[in-house]
């Protein structure tokens, strides 16, 4: 059996220890300079405050300066920290981590530099280890559809573990899989992490239809919702999503299945990104909005910005054409310019829609 | 402004006058031998009992016996019968069109012969007319994500019209497209309406979330539901359309965007199929769950049993192999065998997902 242990304690994070345990692993979650509440709770009462549940036994929980005893005698690392706290996990982990330890990442989301080059988050991650000892390392991730509480109380789960070296791959897969968590292997790193980042920009838009809604009121009766609506966008998220492989270096099929649409249904069917596009297709502009959901992360505007305003720069420079991506741009004005919802339907499914007249 | 005569009168038909009557034209709708009650209502009350709704000025409602005057003059003709009156519709129609006319169909589904071998419904009825008629006709039809009654009230909606003659789509869309009723034209007639099949049917696995759920009762609880195990056969699905488009000779770009991928999620947002899918996820038999919804079409559960048991002789024939459709497969032992849920994980997502080890 093995031991893993975790920096960050947020849900997703600790709800993994599930799987884990489950197949007789134990689970050492390090919280953040952020977790000292859900440390103080788990250690006390064995329960985690936003999950809502006791946590299974082979769970031990970690203030940050207790880390490196936590890490003491483990190969097997979880970087848990959502994409805000990226850049400050690998800080982290460039003095805890040591030759030929294994590390896999779960924050999901891309950063761009000044020309508008996109970059997935684990090789963010990575990039904070210096070089000699990052090159005696290995970095995988987790995607696909996952709620974190599901997995907590263990329904049924598909998800896909990539990574930049897919040999530790079956390791990984072997420690997490259980009869009801589900784990394929995809080689395409690049493709699934882009996957995993763009999900949650079009999940904010899966928030719109609802909030035309609300703000219709009573005119729009109970009985026909705006569902139409929403598939539209869903449909051309698929687009846009297969489109990013061709930009970003992807394989055209990774969209297919768990990593993207899997992915983009189970994260357009609620949660804090989702209410915040609520709010706006409601009429309220972003900055409105997001100042009525203090203290939450909204990972999906964030991503938004970011992608949104790289975009603009590839168009400048000409690698992508002003007519890809009406949807994610869209968004970029909705979140990243404040400006009101106004969906671009004629600008959609250009690449896929033919006729031979 | 145009004339349109519709043959059937149920809800998708009916709330497509409002597109057509926004823009001047005219809809005459004629019911069928199910439809008294509903002519009988729109003759007296303006009001279609079953969408709830008045329809709008510009459409007049007749008898099936009044077939003959309603078609008089009339060069459009649509054909807004469900799956199981296709034949019925193309036998009626063999009578009522003439030379020059042009059919737009709503019907979603397929037929198989006893080889398996599928055909999609709009060729099935076409078939019904006699040859040398049916050569100075045009078949076309209308697919993609639309709940009929959020179209009857103006909601957004992006569809995709396509047919066997390409050169006449233009006017169709024309004729349609509005502020809220957007249109897309695809020439690929095969995997537009193979889509719009399948999803049927993969739209009656999204019940068995919900199901599994009930059948938890307050184990359950409120707070974790079950949208992983959704998203798992949403990507599975989405992965089997194009396997579809393969086997039946659509494009494998058709899928993505409206007509697979759009539509299937709104399929999957409810209506009587989830409903029944549902039922079935909580453990009862689909014979079971069908009794406990009398007089209630099951077009996806229909769809079902003709492409499940078509896969089965299409398989034995070594046209597909044993591993393509795992869904697909036990969807038909669901409903076509009335064994229980047992989603095989496992075989799922086979072509896409690699791994170079």
């Amino acid at each position: 059996m093995a031991t893993v242990v975790v920096l960050g304690s947020g849900i997703m994070a600790s709800a993994l220890a599930t799987p884990l345990t489950d197949n007789g692993h134990q689970v050492r979650l390090v919280g953040t300079h952020l977790d000292r509440d859900i440390i103080d709770s788990i250690q006390t009462t064995g329960v985690h405050p936003n999950l809502g549940l006791a946590l299974p036994a082979g769970v031990t929980a970690h203030h940050l300066e207790d880390a490196a005893a936590a890490f003491e005698g483990v190969d097997l690392v979880m970087s848990g920290v959502n994409s805000f706290g990226v850049r400050w996990a690998g800080e982290q982990l460039a003095s805890l981590l040591r030759p030929g330890m294994h590390v896999i990442a779960l924050a999901k989301g891309m950063e761009a530099d000044a020309d508008g080059n996109l970059e997935i988050l684990p090789r963010v991650l990575a990039g904070q280890i210096p070089a000699e000892l990052r090159e005696q390392l290995t970095f995988s991730a987790i995607a696909g559809p996952s709620i974190a509480g599901e997995v907590a109380v263990r329904r049924h789960t598909s998800v896909v573990f990539t990574g930049e070296d897919a040999s530790v791959l079956p390791m990984w897969r072997d420690l997490f899989a259980t009869d009801f968590y589900h784990v394929w292997l995809n080689s395409d790193f690049v493709g699934v992490e882009v996957c995993a980042a763009t999900k949650n920009c079009y999940a904010f838009g899966a928030g719109f239809m609802s909030g035309i809604l609300d703000a219709m009121g009573d005119e729009a009766g109970d009985r026909y919702v705006n569902f139409n609506y929403g598939a539209a966008l869903f449909g051309q998220a698929s687009i846009e999503m297969i489109d990013f492989m061709h930009l970003l270096g992807g394989e055209p099929t990774t969209p297919l299945g768990l990593p993207g649409i899997g992915d983009c249904f189970v994260t357009s069917m609620g949660g804090r990104n989702v209410k915040c596009g609520r709010l706006v297709g409601a009429g309220l502009t972003f900055s409105e909005a997001a100042a009525r959901m203090p203290g939450v992360t909204l990972e999906g505007a964030a991503a938004i910005k970011v992608i949104g305003a790289a975009m603009e720069r590839l168009t400048e420079r000409g690698v992508v054409n002003p007519e890809q991506f009406p949807l994610l741009r869209h968004l970029y004005e909705v979140v990243g310019l404040d400006r009101g919802v106004n969906v671009p339907w004629d600008s959609f499914f250009g690449d896929c829609v033919t006729v031979a007249a």
